[in-house]
Parts: C-alpha cells; sequence; structure tokens
C-alpha cells in the first residue's frame, strides 16, 4: 500500500484556496501511484479556526467545501480534517473519503484544552473508532492530541481488531524541542499497538502558533523510516509492507534535510511565520525602526529573508540621547541586509511636544514621561508611514523586554506583528551568531553584537541601569514563565532571592502591557498570548521570604 | 435556621484582603444571630483567577487563607470557595467549616467552557454531592453553573435523602438580561428540588467582567423572599423556616432597592467596574480627552461618578478641523461635572510631524494617514500626562466603533481602561439621557447629544461618510457579533443586503485592532475580548449573494 501525506500550508478562513490547494496535491499523489492521502486535521478550513466555528453559515460552507473535494478525489482513499456538525453539536473531525464519498467520519476523542487549545470550547468528545481498508491493510483513524494519551486509544480501539497501520492527522504547533516529544510519542504508539504510525502535520504560520511539518512515517519496530520537510510544504511518499518481522515503511524519496539544531529551527520558524503572517493578511512590505542595536538588526534580518530585503524599509530615528554608531551601525544593518533606510530625526518633534505639554505646569523633559515620549515619537512616524504606503510595521521587542515590561507601550510596541516577542535576549545573540554563519559573512555587524544594550532615552543609560544581566534575567523568566516555577523554587535552584522577587514582580506588573501588544511568533512551550492568561487586576505577591507579607 | 449570604466585593489575588473582609462579615452574621454564612465562588483568591492557579504557590497560599479564614469561623457554619489540589488536579471548590475546621469539601460539577469561561482549562469535574446539617436542616451545596443544568444535578442529588436548602454561591457576570435568565434557573430548581435556593453571589469588577451581586433568596414555591444589593456589597440575613406548605424564607431586614431597568443598569455596572478597575490597580486618578461629542462626555460622566470628577481630568485638544463648539461643548462638559479640563492645540506638533514625514517622498498631508497621526497625537498627550502624574488613560470608543475599526490604533484607542467599549452608540444615547434624569439637571448638553456624530479629522466629517446611520449599523452588530447570526439571516430579518455585508466586512477586518485594545467593562451576553476569539489571519467571508464566490 502506498501512502502519501500532504502536508500543507492552509490559511484559516480560504475554504477554497484550502481545498484547490488539495486538489493539486491529490493528483500528484495519484500520479505517485498512491492509495491513500492524508492531510492534516481541520485542514478544509485551516487550524484553529477558534470562533468562526460558531458561525453556522462557516460550518455549512465547510462541508459545502469538503464534498467539493471528495466528488474531486474519486480514486484512491484521502483522509481529510474538517469541522463536522453531529448530533449533540460540533466536532474536531476526520472524513475518510473514497470512490468521491464520504464513508466514514472519525470523531477526536481527546481534546486539548491547556495552552494555546481550547478545544472543549468547541467541540463534543468522539468515543466511536473509525478503522477502514486500503489495499489489503487495515487503517485506524486518529486527530492530533489522540495519539497522546495511549491509555485513552488503547479503550478507543479495544475491540477493533487487528490494524496495521495507524493513521494520525495534527495540527501540531513548534515549540524548542517538540520534535522529540512528538517522536517519543509516535514511538510509544508503534509499540503499544505494534503497527506502523503515520503522522500527517500541518505546516505555516497562523496568527501566534507556526506548524513546522515534519510530518513522519514510523514502522512498527519504532523506526523513523521517512520525515517531511520541517517549515515548507512537502508531499512525504511511501509504500507500507506487511513483512515478517512487523509493518515496513519504505519512503520512494530521499530523506529531506532538518534543522541542525534548535537554533536553525527558531530561524526557520520566525521566518515562516513571518511571512506568513504578513502575507495571508494581505500585506507585502514592511518596516521597522532600526536602532543600531542586536533586537532590529534581528528582525530587520528575519523580515528580509521571509519577504525579500526590497520589502523591508527600515527607519532610523535618532534623537540626541543616541550615540553616533547609532546610525552608522542601523546603515551598516540596511546595507548588509540590501534593505531601504530612512533616516528622520525626531528631536524637532520632541521639541514641539514638549513646548506643547508645557500647558501642564507639572510637566518635565526629564523622567519615565519624557523617555517613553521619544519611543511614541518613532513608534508614530513608522505607524504614520506605513499608514501612507501600506505596509505592516514590525515590532523588535524580545522576550525578556516583553517579560518585565521594558518597552513603552503605544511607543516601541506599535506594530502590527512582533518577529522576537518569543525570543530571549541570549537566544537573540544565539540568532546573531547562526544569521552570519548561515550568510558566510558579516550580515549582522560585530559591533552591533558587542554593543553594551540600550534603549538611549536618557544620557548614558544601560538595560542593566534597570535589570539583571540578561543570562540572570532569562533565567529567572524560563522558570517562572515557562516552568510556572514559584520564587522559592526558583531561589532553591540557585538563583539570588532579591533578582527572584523584582523580576516576577517586574512580570506580574506588566501583563497589561503585555494584553495590548501585538501578535508574535511563538518558538517556546509557554508564549504570552493565548498560552498564559493572567488577570490585569492581580494583587498576589510571591515573596521567597514570607508568603503572609504581603504588601 | 437563619442564613446570611455575605455578597462581597473580593479582590483577585489579595489571599489577605479578602480573608480579612470575610472575617469582619462573619462577625457581622454572627452578630445578627445567623447559623449558617455563605460567601461567593473562589471567594478566597477572587473570581477568575485564571492562569494563577498554575502557580504552585498561589494554590498553598489560598489553602493557607483558607484555613486561616476557618480557625477564626469557630461558630455556626460558614461555606466559602476556594480552589482546592485533590486527586488528579484542581477543582473549584467549597469548603463547609464548621466549628473552626473544614468539615466537607465540595467539588464544582459543571464547569462552563464558553463565552468568558475556561474553567476545563483548569479543573477537574467533581462527582460526589456533600449536604450538611445546621439546626436541623439539610443544606446541599452547590457552585454557580451547577444549577444552569438540573438534569445533571438531579443525577448528582439522587440518593443523597431530603434537603430543605439548595445553597449555591456563584461569581456570575452581569450582563444585560441576566437577573431573569438567573431568576428562571432558581424558580426551576425549587420546583424540581422541592426546596428553598440560596443564591449568594460576588460583587465587583475584575478586568472585563463586572460581578453585580443580587443574591437571591427564593422559598420553596419559587417565590423570591428577598434580594441582595445590585452592585454593592451587602450582607443579606433572613430565617428559613419549614411550614406545612413548604420551605419558608423571612427576611429580616427590608428589601434592597433594585435597577428600575436595564439602562440603569448598565450605569450602575460601568460605574462600579470603571472605579474597581482604577483603584484595585493602585490608581485615584483618571485622564481623557474631550471631543465635545457624547461619548467621551458619558465616559467622563462615568468616571465621575465612579472617582469624584477631581480624578478626572478632561483635555480638549482641537485642530484646524474641529468646529468652535468642541471647546465650547467640551467646556460645557468638563464643567457640568466638575472636572478640571486642560486645553493643548495639536496645530503645532501636527505641523512638524508632517514637516519631519517628508523625509518619506511619499508623505502627504491628507488621506487616512493624516487623519490617524492627528489621533496619534492626542493619544500621545494623554499617554505623556498621564505618565507624568501616575493617572490612567480612560478609553472613549463605544463599542459601535470598535466593531468596525472607527479608530485610530493607539489614536484615541490608547488607553488603559475602556469604559464604554461594550455600549452600542443607540445605547450611548439612552445613557445620556438617563444621565441627565438621575441628575435632575443637563449634565450632558443637550448640545452635545443632538451633535451630528463626527470624528473632526479633515474638514465637514461626518460619521455616516463611512458609516451607515447608527440605528442600521447597531442592529447588524447585535446580530452578528452577539447573537451569531449569518449574512444571510440578517438579510432575511429585513436588513439591506450591501449594508450587511459592508459592515461585516469591517468587522472582521479589524479583529487586529481589537487585539491590541484596552479591557473594557462587558455589560451584553457576548463582548469584545475573552467573549469572542477570531483569528486575525482570517480569509473566511461571507456573502448573502453566493456563498462560493469568495474574493
Amino acid at each position: 500500500m502506498r501512502i502519501a501525506l500532504g502536508q500543507f500550508n492552509a490559511t484559516v478562513g480560504d475554504l477554497a484556496g484550502n481545498v484547490a490547494k488539495m486538489k493539486k496535491i491529490w493528483a500528484q499523489a495519484m500520479e505517485a501511484g498512491a492509495d491513500l492521502v492524508a492531510f492534516p486535521e481541520i485542514a478544509i478550513c485551516g487550524y484553529p479556526p477558534e470562533d468562526l466555528v460558531y458561525n453556522r453559515q462557516f460550518v455549512s460552507d465547510t462541508r459545502t467545501a469538503l464534498e467539493d473535494l471528495a466528488a474531486t478525489c474519486n480514486k484512491g482513499t484521502v483522509v481529510v480534517g474538517f469541522v463536522d456538525r453531529g448530533n449533540g453539536g460540533l466536532y474536531n473531525a476526520a472524513a475518510v473519503i473514497q470512490k468521491g464519498r464520504i464513508v466514514h467520519t472519525y470523531h477526536k476523542g481527546n481534546l486539548p484544552n491547556y495552552s494555546v487549545f481550547d478545544e472543549r470550547r468547541y467541540f463534543q468528545t468522539g468515543d466511536r473508532p473509525v478503522v477502514f481498508n486500503v489495499n489489503g491493510m487495515r487503517v485506524a483513524v486518529t486527530i492530533c492530541e489522540d495519539l497522546w494519551n495511549t491509555q485513552r486509544l488503547t479503550d478507543l480501539l479495544t475491540g477493533v481488531g487487528r490494524f496495521h497501520l495507524l493513521l494520525n492527522i495534527s495540527a501540531s504547533p513548534f515549540d524548542m524541542g517538540k520534535i522529540s516529544r512528538r517522536e517519543e510519542v509516535i514511538t510509544k504508539c508503534t509499540d503499544v499497538f505494534d503497527c506502523a504510525v503515520a503522522y500527517c502535520n500541518l505546516v505555516g504560520g497562523q496568527d501566534e502558533l507556526v506548524f513546522d511539518g515534519r510530518s513522519i512515517l514510523m514502522d512498527s519496530t519504532g523506526c523513523v523510516a521517512a520525515t517531511a520537510k520541517a517549515f515548507d510544504e512537502d508531499l512525504l511518499i511511501a509504500d507500507v509492507r506487511e513483512e515478517a518481522d512487523g509493518i515496513k515503511i519504505v519512503p520512494t524519496q530521499p530523506p529531506a534535510v532538518q534543522p541542525a539544531d534548535t537554533i536553525e529551527e527558531v530561524y526557520e520558524a520566525l521566518v515562516l511565520a513571518t511571512r506568513d503572517y504578513v502575507l495571508k493578511n494581505g500585506f507585502r512590505q514592511t518596516i521597522l525602526g532600526i536602532s543600531g542595536g542586536i533586537d532590529s538588526a534581528i528582525t530587520a534580518a528575519i523580515a528580509a529573508a521571509a519577504l525579500g530585503p526590497e520589502n523591508v524599509q527600515c527607519v532610523t530615528m535618532p534623537s540626541r540621547f543616541n550615540s553616533p554608531e547609532t546610525i552608522t551601525d542601523s546603515k551598516l544593518v540596511a546595507d548588509n541586509l540590501g534593505c531601504p533606510l530612512l533616516a528622520i530625526p525626531i528631536e524637532p518633534i520632541l521639541a514641539q511636544f514638549s513646548q506643547s505639554l508645557k500647558a501642564d505646569p507639572r510637566w518635565t523633559d526629564g523622567g519615565i514621561a519624557y523617555e517613553n515620549l521619544q519611543a511614541r515619537i518613532r513608534g508614530m512616524i513608522l505607524m504614520s508611514l506605513s499608514n501612507q504606503v501600506g505596509s505592516l510595521v514590525l515590532t523588535t521587542g524580545n522576550k525578556s523586554e516583553v517579560s518585565v515590561g521594558y518597552s513603552t507601550l503605544y511607543g516601541d510596541s506599535a506594530g502590527g506583528f512582533g518577529v522576537i516577542k518569543d525570543v530571549l535576549k541570549t537566544t537573540i545573540y544565539q540568532l546573531a551568531e547562526y544569521i552570519n554563519e548561515r550568510a558566510g559573512r558579516e550580515v549582522i555587524p560585530v559591533a552591533v553584537i558587542k554593543r553594551i544594550p540600550s534603549a538611549e532615552l536618557r544620557p548614558n543609560q544601560k538595560d542593566t541601569d534597570s535589570l539583571p544581566d540578561y543570562d540572570l534575567l532569562d533565567r529567572v523568566i524560563t522558570g517562572y514563565v515557562e516552568e510556572d516555577m514559584s520564587a522559592r523554587e526558583l531561589v532553591d535552584s540557585g538563583l539570588p532571592a532579591e533578582t527572584v522577587e523584582r523580576v516576577i514582580r517586574m512580570i506580574d506588573r506588566n501583563e497589561y502591557k503585555r494584553r495590548q501588544s501585538a501578535p508574535g511568533v511563538r518558538i517556546t512551550a509557554k508564549a504570552f498570548g493565548k498560552d498564559r492568561r493572567l488577570p490585569i487586576t492581580n494583587r498576589y505577591r510571591t515573596t521567597v521570604t514570607d508568603p503572609k507579607k504581603q504588601p
């Protein structure tokens, strides 16, 4: 039996576009002699459709689109994800299409409702297995999370008899380290069910999420026989054969090159997510402020790789607080990348604002308000130019800054998409090295990498005036934000109590800024956004010393 | 048996503060001879704690706070909501305290996971009833949503034997019309279980949500015997007696005055939610832009009622596009309310910005970019003054504008809290009449009410240049946003197809603006925010004419 996994880039809500893509992939698979073609979870409407499924017209249009696909796929077997209206409500479903007709419908039974997932908000729980035949092989259908609870899956599949292949259609978002967790789960399934596994994943960016593809074919001995491309569309074809020592999988194509390490994964995730956010939202061009610092340089480099440097307008907006290197390094970054650069000094606007604000006698040229004003003038310049030419503003804040609120609301945080929003500062430095290595030249200037981080909003300002060293800061953020560690646990792990308490306080207090921030690419197991839902109004304070003494 | 319902205003995360309030209320109830005191759902830590419950320290601190409360409450019986760590995970729980000890723990069995609720994200489902005795009466404990599914509740309570009182501790947020749905549900329970019902609700604002209190005591014949105050703390005390014809409830105090109609409800909801957001987040003062239009006038009036007029700094920021009435009407509004007014003309800043932006030859003084720039200059002035003096910026956008994106990101949408974000323009006019009637004088000037709505960002601009009449617009928004009606259904209900399609398109396209907007008070059954989770990247388009022809 020849199987084809149609790992493609769906767009949420583009029913006609997604179906057209799948028809084309199906034709290619038929051309290649496939008996079974699988498409990802909810591929008809793109994942996650969120509250779109509350729109009755949307669900019935999805059905119409599915039937349109089925009518075309009149040869072989096709399995595709969609949203099904059944008895008792909506289901996250897989249709099995044979001879142009939907012959089975499977309803997902394990609905994730944690992290970025809200599936119990929308879907009812399925409880009936679906097993079908293709060329003498029996195939059991599952959807994404079904695979991650083998006890539940064992209960579901008890009584269906022997099957050769467990097919899983997924929309599994990327985070650093996810691939190895996925492989472990799939290996466990080959062991428990003594069958091969075909795992077909979605690829592409959707708001915060980026799906990395890397569909997997694993034989019944737990050996990865084939993996599809990472962060790109692919059609993975292989033969599934029953042999004496198990179910074997023999791919028809050479293996796809996989990312060498986590930093390469992150780079590719950022590039794909940025490209998809920009293009799927109808933009071609982007604009961003270039400060001469490393964050804006990396953001520009990612955007240039995603969209072409000609579509990345860089703007340097110096004030009297900027060092001379601000402009020279900005120019160097733009030149290295091949991006257009515009210079708009903010001093005249700053002076006029300050003059007008003196209408309130409490106004002073100095302090936080005056610093924020500078950042906001820059944000407004970018927004004005973007409105004028129809480009999208990219924000340049990294996860370390976003965590502790080291940014100005409506200033440097103003924009449509946060490319490095979930990337810690320490990872930013690794990305800079990777980008230069990949290009084989100094794309991110060494001067920019070596520069001491500064917001340059007052004379001789350095980030470390307000923040701990980034190495230490990032360890607190990783523990507190990503791993739900308490202050006590962080201190017990060897971090200084004063820093832990101060950083946690800053993280907690800046929820209001994050609530109004642009979406950005999620690359960790817990990003800010749908992943982490905290109240703004929140008087809880963890202290290391005595939890009862709350201020 | 004498029961006391401790309807109080909890603050999320303020464990010590909430416990201190409850101790005080308990003492008052004991003084009044109560045998049983009930506090709302998750009252120990405030509702909803959201992802705070992932913090292990938070959950154990909650336990410590509960035990502290229990130790004080050494007389009578107390029922209070908290987050319990049990076998298998966390539970939304009620502790029954007798003689200073926790004698029973009930786990909520019906977990809402729709609308603004995410309870299945956090909690496991309870499946064991708790019934306890107080002075010869048997009391069954339930939590909020448990009451809304009588079939499930019947199954749960089968076998517990006769009980006289169904106690429900709730955190049920307000929306227009909610009170009658609640009364229906409670009436049904008295009928199904042939018992009295004591319904203890939370009161207060928490981010988007406002809890309206209005705790209810209903006798077994379905008659409301007593209702606690609306939008305020209250201690509702009554005797519960078994008589020949059922379980009677005799309150010990005169009935609380209830809002006369929906507009009065909305007004009180906005005032309470605004006061709580500002004060619970550590602010005292607010600032807002006053345009001479009705939206900013209503926002100022609500804020003045919530915080006192001296804490509401009004700022008028005229340009050459404003009519002379902009300043005179702004002054009139501020004077009527007793709020301080500051005037900062934006022309000099606008001119300097425009001059600087000419560095990009594509910049023009006219068009949308130039209009947005004016709104952004105003937003920056307000943010700068708020940063300087430590006040909170209130935004003035209404739900009609927020729906169709008739606002400037980082401009008029800049701010910390959206007072009228969920109030349709047609309701705004009703609020204006109500405010004047309540005050017995012209607080909102008739000139402001009668003025034709305009953003005044170009000569002779009117809202109706871009939008349908508000009556029609609001009907489309109500149907599409609040009632999940499709374009086809809206047209079938009598609305013009062209308008329906155009408005829906505008609503769909402006998700990105709403994603970055400030939280605001929720007063409808579906507000923007946690209630309505739509993808930004979304190519779905409903059309009335032919659903297949998607652009």
